[in-house]
């Protein structure tokens, strides 16, 4: 990086993170050995793909062989951002100073993570090293919302399972034990709903999110037309395809009148394709399809003015698309860089053509999706170096700004936002 | 800028423009007052879009009022290229010195613009202080040709309303009486059309344009399919959405017959879906969906040899399509970076595609699209500082070229081209 | 270039190429005089585009006219790159010392270029000057492979007519012949296809391959539906869309299943739509559409995990999908930058995406598509200045990589990709 870039990175460092999207799970949120790093499913995927066997994966294997088996593969894929987040950590949290990882050195990392994540205050090293504020998780709607510190997990109801699996007589089970509701049509479905909403608010929520497909397309159902196909799709009956998605249209539409009700912003993460390399190691089968078109949320934009909705996309094509609608809808926030977008130079695209023609008030730079804690910081770090060169380039050398006046910027898109879109709060 | 990106700016920048498509009124062409341009869409729809009240914005407010409105929430907005242009109008033509315009010196701007305005040659002053020679109009079939300087304002036929929107019985009296054809069959429609096309080459016209959705698809349709169909239409008679499009095919179709017939060029604006969000503030509602190909267009390109079309796509992810078709199509020209694909970084992202692989005599590299002419030479800046960027690395650094030779490719995309397209003058 | 780059890639052309996909003459791999480059589809393509009537072209006429008509017009595409490939090998190979080939100096180059291409050695030493040490070569299934030193061409069967011309009488009567099986149905299709094989095999190929249109979508057809429409279809009977991509189908699922059997890589190169331009040069009407997706191929990917397919896109939208697809599915490479995305900003795009995201063993980095010998170092030098910058700034510069283990990667990309899944080899 150049001086004016190193400046301004280590200025957006020290601003305190608020990331607005996690998988951490608030009860044992840090890391307990290498392993729980190694298992990330970037690294297990990659992995796989560059030609490891499945079974070398198996949980059921020692520990100690599982990783042995996964570092002989990491120089594969040495070349990858995703790896590079690894190596990061090793060097940022466990004193690995070597130039990678892979079997000959990985028993050494191995037991340098154990002793530091055995202290006790772990978790406290690893968010203050990140400068980590607090931290958004995506929960089931019947997680258990308590036993964690709110003030620094903030809940967030996910409703992939409620929108799609409602036809999971396990999922059903859940519902209906959670909300306390017997769910047999659309209004005790709502009851149901609205009871999972009111628990999730009490308990310090933040926001409802959902991943989508790249064919879906909300709009309304009427209840006359949606209540039959909902009886039919909750009894598990075979049903056309027409009527599967008017029911999932149907069921999204009402946890969006829900998001309203409850002044709840809703995430929509769009362009998930599920299950697309069967034989995948598990969280490595998703891909996407780049033929979406956010012209297929119009109607939902259009219909929940007061419903702010962060949106990601999967697809770095999309990327106009949404700075676009966000230039022109009130209620069309950007929302970070998703997955398989989650690259340096598809970052750096979609950031300029983000920030240079959206309202500075509308855009969530980053969230980490990070499973553990210990990610957080160098996903991070990979956002704040596109960020810092984004800004050196087309605001302090394009147009003269001042650097105090283009960390302000990146302070927006890196905290001011978030506080202000998810807890309503000006700073 | 380095120096080498400089030095070409500023040899760009003697180069007297023609902007070949703009939407200024030739009897008003320039503001009178800071309301004039503050009233840009791009201004009120960003705006409202980071939360200013439409009603803030009702044009039955006083004007000062207005402004200050807008000018309370142009802090929001000021990281965007678009508010760029406004501060650089501010800058070079009004005297301003601030770094940013805000609630709190709108009115001394105002003023500043008051009295510069108002000053007699205010128009000539724009035009030379941009080193603006010549300006196309984009004019309804109806608006008169006369009562400004033809050699300064071009006009051009603009074919959206013929096309889309003459089952509204508004526009068909409009086309009738300015046709002098009563028109009700593909016959008269044919005279009438002609009579429009005749009327604007007299008046020196230089090319027919049109904007189309995403899923246009021309083909040629037989008048005895389209003539009934076509009846039905101007009756204003119910119709399935497939005869619609097929009148709408007929009626485009027979415009590019008169363009080839009157040896005109016919501008496609490719890509817009109209009213998306449905309470924007006008000129703040249209949207696109990238799911459009320029193959969507291969009858009409073969079917028309001898029209050249300068095609503008509104998704940057359509470029390489733009680019691969003017590379193989001797009547397809690449043509300037159109509304949200109009933003430095994906001019130069389309740019870089355009000019590396197609013919330099077949890329038109810009027009402003302005409204007023204050716009035209900051628009055309923020063009020539990317262009100039482009030429330096890919050209002189790259391929070692000389300055020049450089400069030289860029007058082809800034000047000689539309003399070419448009004038049919080799320079 | 600065110091770094100029290092780097000054490394990289130390590295013997072997290009995995040309479509070189075995029998007649180099130039015998000018009119051999200038007849690239990439000039006349490009020349016609700019103006020049096809009939200058016309094989028929004298060479040396051909070639005056084709001069006069260079100056017009000297800003492509694609003119570019030419000027350095003028210069590299011809002993040219000019600026621009163009109708005053044609002459000259053209005697120059007679008499080095008159050289015995003339193979050798073009071979020679750019370090180039095998060439794939694309072969129509009934293609002699003899005559030729099978240790410098490597024969790949292409499958093109295959798949999609059966209906044609003459291909059916080519394959007939060179297969010695009377083809009928889909038993004796089968036997004919494995008799390609074998041959191929037998002569060394190391791949099959195709290009394949925007909206071809493979799954396997059973024998007994696709048999009587392949009956139909060879009969050259008058068949539904439908049915005619049914068989398309089944020949392609039957060629992905003699790939599994004869363990060769299957090179898909996906989005050509073939004669867009119905009034092109030889080789020039051929163009794409870029909504389509890897998502189609969802199948056949989960279906041939043991065949290796190096995947091609044409429309660079589509590069992300790839980068993606690689990075999951095992048996996905990403293949070279093909065709309408081989221009060198969008090269730099995709390689940055692929290259920080997929596994370093999995990237095909390059391959020239050449016709004749001369331009597979040009092209490669492209893609080899685009390496070294990538190299630098990503990876040398971004992540503190040695110059050593970044011209390693470089390596791999170049090199032992192709060496391991073509060969079979490690080196």
């Amino acid at each position: 990086m150049d001086k004016l870039t190193t400046t301004l990175y280590d200025e957006l460092r020290r601003i305190p993170l608020i990331d607005p999207h996690t998988h951490v799970n608030a009860l044992d949120p840090a890391s307990h050995r290498l392993d729980d790093l190694l298992g990330y499913h970037y690294y297990t995927e990659l992995a796989h793909s560059a030609g490891m066997d499945k079974a070398l994966l198996d949980p059921a294997l020692p520990s100690q062989q599982r990783m042995r088996s996964l570092a002989d593969h990491l120089p594969l894929i040495e070349n990858t951002l995703q790896y590079s987040w690894l190596l990061e950590i090793a060097r940022t949290l466990l004193g690995f100073d070597g130039e990678r990882i892979d079997a000959g050195n990985v028993e050494d990392v191995s037991a340098a993570a154990s002793a530091c994540m055995a202290e006790r205050d772990w978790e406290e090293q690893v968010l203050r090293a990140g400068n980590i504020e607090k931290v958004f998780l995506t929960n089931e709607f019947d997680d258990a919302l308590t036993g964690f510190d709110a003030g620094r997990y903030v809940p967030c109801l996910r409703t992939d399972s409620l929108v799609f699996r409602l036809n999971d007589t396990e999922v059903m089970a859940r519902l209906n034990k959670s909300s306390g509701v017997q769910v047999g049509d659309t209004g005790s479905l709502r009851r149901a709903i609205a009871a999972l909403f009111e628990r999730f608010v009490k308990a310090g929520a933040r926001a409802a999110a959902i991943s989508l497909p790249p064919s879906f397309q909300p709009f309304p159902e009427r209840d006359e037309s949606a209540g039959p196909m909902l009886a039919k799709f909750l009894d598990g009956q075979e049903m056309t395809s027409y009527e599967v998605r008017s029911v999932h249209r149907f069921i999204f539409w009402t946890v969006a009148e829900f998001c309203r009700d409850y002044r709840l912003p809703f995430d929509l993460m769009i362009g998930v394709n599920r299950g697309v390399y069967e034989d995948g190691v598990p969280g490595g089968t998703d891909l996407f399809n780049h033929l979406t078109s956010l012209h297929q949320y119009q109607r939902l934009f259009n219909a929940f003015p007061t419903v702010t909705f962060p949106v990601s996309v999967l697809d770095g094509g999309q990327n106009q698309e949404l700075a676009s609608y966000a230039w022109i809808f009130p209620n069309v926030v950007t929302s970070g860089h998703w997955w398989y977008a989650n690259i340096a130079p598809t970052i750096d695209r979609d950031l300029r053509q983000r920030i240079n023609a959206v309202a500075r008030t509308k855009q969530i730079g980053y969230y980490s999706d990070a499973y553990k804690l210990e990610f957080i910081a160098p996903k991070f770090n990979m956002y704040r170096r596109v960020l810092a060169a984004v800004l050196a380039d087309d605001f302090v050398i394009a147009r003269g700004w001042s650097e105090e006046k283009a960390v302000e910027l990146g302070y927006d898109l890196l905290r001011r936002n978030v506080e202000r879109i998810f807890f309503g709060r000006e700073s």
